[in-house]
């Protein structure tokens, strides 16, 4: 088990993941980190993961933050908010169970992206960068699975938000061409 | 050696990359992908890459082809250009010595999202996705190692185009409040 993060002290610490591995399994389907992954490897994995409690309301990672982690949601809902210009909370996304958050800042130690608040009692299972390290030298399988899962992950997630900036682009470009015929 | 990508007949086989691991070892503090690597391990990569030389204006990668292999470039300089909605071709970057490109497609087999053209006689670096799973079973950290900076550097990539994408709608939203408020 690794220490706690600071920035988890408004969760409760519960225990290591390895009693959770029946709950691991079942998001197996659900989870695009572990779709691949089989029984016995998810169990092997939970060595791995600490488990946490969140009360509702209770911000999980904050945007801006440091913190060496991701998160797996077990249980409950949780939003992911960020900021504005105007510094107003915009809701970016509600999530629920076999979503990860957070992966980005665990692999490249930048600041937090966005704010994540559970909106119920949350369970989350927590990996630390030191334990994919661990993981990397002790299980390296396990290790290039688990990596090789977050690269398709962050590809898929970089297609469509390049997608999604082309598309607004394109439309803003239409808009003002638009504008300039009238 | 692996087969040779249909995708890649445009341009001409050279050799498997080991007759360029002085290049490649060159490049180490300019390319992103090896910026962490040790001589040695460069050495060891260069086993399992293949080199190919492109003439001006070869396209070495096409939009929406599939392939399954990332280029890395070790001399001369490479366009990247996208279609827009009206298909029109828009120059998106211009790349030179120790730029990767296509490791997205390398991943999740999806088609292209880019166009690569050699703008001079460019030499590449290929690696293929078959030629990634035998890093990671017969040399697991080096195959880590390979999959960590694929993940930080798609980490990166990702917060760039999502700050841009929050830059733009933001912008947009003040200028539609704008026009509201005239």
């Amino acid at each position: 088990m690794s220490d706690r993060p600071p920035q988890l002290s408004r969760l409760t610490f519960v225990g290591d993941a390895t009693q959770y591995s029946e709950q691991l399994r079942v998001l197996i389907p659900q989870c695009t980190l572990l779709e691949n992954f089989s029984v016995p490897e998810v169990r092997l994995l939970a060595h791995f993961m600490d488990v946490y409690r969140a009360a509702p309301d209770t911000e999980i990672i904050r945007e801006n933050d440091g913190g060496d982690f991701m998160v797996m949601i077990l249980e409950g809902r949780v939003e992911v908010r960020k900021r504005d210009r105007w510094k107003r909370m915009q809701l970016i996304a509600e999530v629920g169970p076999g979503r990860t958050l957070g992966e980005m800042s665990m692999i490249d130690g930048e600041p937090r992206f966005a704010t994540c608040v559970a909106i119920e009692p949350v369970l989350v299972a927590v990996m630390h960068r030191e334990s994919l390290a661990r993981i990397i030298v002790e299980q390296p399988m396990l290790g290039a699975k688990i990596l090789m899962e977050l690269v398709l992950m962050l590809s898929q997630r970089l297609r469509a938000t390049s997608s999604r900036l082309v598309q607004v682009l394109d439309a803003q470009a239409r808009q003002e061409s638009g504008l300039h015929e009238e």
